[in-house]
């Protein structure tokens, strides 16, 4: 009944989120041999009604290269695509994607030996991985304007960012695993407060470690600034089994994980 | 015309073959400025009107993970998306994603700073990189069935995998600009020569090297052969700036490439 209801309509938050606990919850009915989910009635973007069907491929193709960062980074997505990414994040595909990687993910995780001395670490991304920025970036063209990091960081301060279900989903089966969990994030030190509650609000508890960018971070790359502080957890003796970012940068580098995860993000990347 | 023929008609390898070198001479008529190429008609893999919506986007969702190295490696696909990847690696989808990766390394590469000491190496992968097994998968469940070495290797014997187009297109450019050429493959040293062969027939010429299995390389992942080889290259004063594959663990291990390029494959993964 909701999902009859938003398909007609606009871009609504509160409905999103709405559907992303629905899917959450009824998301995976199907027999554990399969890979097949039941998709939510009136949730829809498979017939892609209202883009022209080249501009449709095109758009597949260039999303294609930027998640599997053939496109390296860049600022703003092509004009052409704002209506496809919009379709895509605010559509069904793009919770698919998620339980897809969250799927992987588990299924890796199971096959981890811990050691059971607490030293096995799971890593996690904050933005577009544990919590959505998509109503901000709903107000903001989906990628298609020039970032402003002043209006973005207004927003990360109302600490209203909702969960990404399926990241929930995977992160409390971690915990469940005995995996130490280790939040690793772009945002600055100052932001930490602002981020434990949105955190907290979301469902997000009992992480070992929030590692935000400090005063000497500042200016490096998201890739050599989570890097070094990969370096040092394993410096301290921890074992990075899994890692999950959105961002290649949250991936790539050095002291990589034993398997890393990438979490579908159509409209930003940076190095 | 050919393309209308296509539409309704089984997996034709010729067919396929021509529709590719079509596309290759016809494939980038929009502006340079736009990712927007014409679709050709017929050739239409948007509608999907043969597969049920739900297995779609699951197998959609399935393709992400394998593409973004989430799924890991397997040996054969989840027998549900049997139709969805034929559909995709004979269709428009297949031939618009590797055109996109083309057009994103061509971008890289004309960034580069060639020192013209004949030192700056692009490295390709052959299978699904330069050439096309299409028409032995079609023939063997497009990645469905369980891999047999022994009938791939009478395949390639033949020495008739097509080209893929997109690529060829990308090997003459960086030619063009001025970079060596070294291609690295998995197969064996004894296939070296209907691997030239097929190659030249595929349109390829002037590599540097071409890099095969030797007899101490036997029972290596690709990841390791691959990175050794690599290494190598560095070690001789080779600067690899760019490599392209269809296998993570074609540009994944040690002496990285400095930009990677990650063909589309979901029939196959291996380490």
């Amino acid at each position: 009944m909701r999902f009859l209801l938003l398909s007609g309509m606009g871009f609504n938050p509160i409905l999103i989120v709405l559907s992303l606990l629905f899917l959450r919850l009824h998301g995976s009915v199907a027999s554990p041999d399969s890979i097949i989910r039941i998709l939510p009635e009136g949730r829809d973007n498979y017939s892609h009604r209202k883009i022209p069907r080249e501009v449709y491929q095109q758009c597949e193709s260039w999303r294609f290269t930027v998640e599997t960062n053939d496109a390296g980074p860049f600022s703003r997505i092509p004009s052409e695509c704002a209506s496809f990414v919009k379709d895509y994040v605010t559509g069904y595909a793009y919770i698919s994607d998620s339980e897809a990687v969250a799927d992987a993910s588990i299924a890796f995780a199971k096959t981890v030996q811990l050691a059971g001395d607490g030293k096995d670490v799971w890593i996690f991304d904050v933005d577009e991985t544990l919590l959505s920025n998509l109503p901000y970036y709903a107000d903001h063209g989906f990628g298609s304007e020039i970032f402003d990091e002043k209006i973005f960081n207004a927003w990360i301060d109302l600490a209203e960012a909702p969960v990404l279900p399926a990241s929930l989903r995977l992160y409390r089966e971690l915990l469940q695993l005995g995996f130490k969990i280790v939040l690793l994030t772009g945002r600055d030190e100052s932001q930490r407060e602002v981020t434990e509650k949105n955190l907290y609000n979301a469902g997000y508890s009992n992480w070992e470690r929030l590692l935000l960018r400090g005063p000497s971070d500042r200016g490096k790359t998201a890739t050599l600034f989570k890097s070094e502080k990969r370096k040092e957890l394993e410096d301290a003796g921890y074992r990075i089994q899994g890692s999950s970012g959105d961002q290649w940068s949250d991936l790539n580098g050095f002291a990589v994980a034993t398997r890393s995860f990438k979490l579908p993000n159509p409209m930003y990347s940076f190095l």
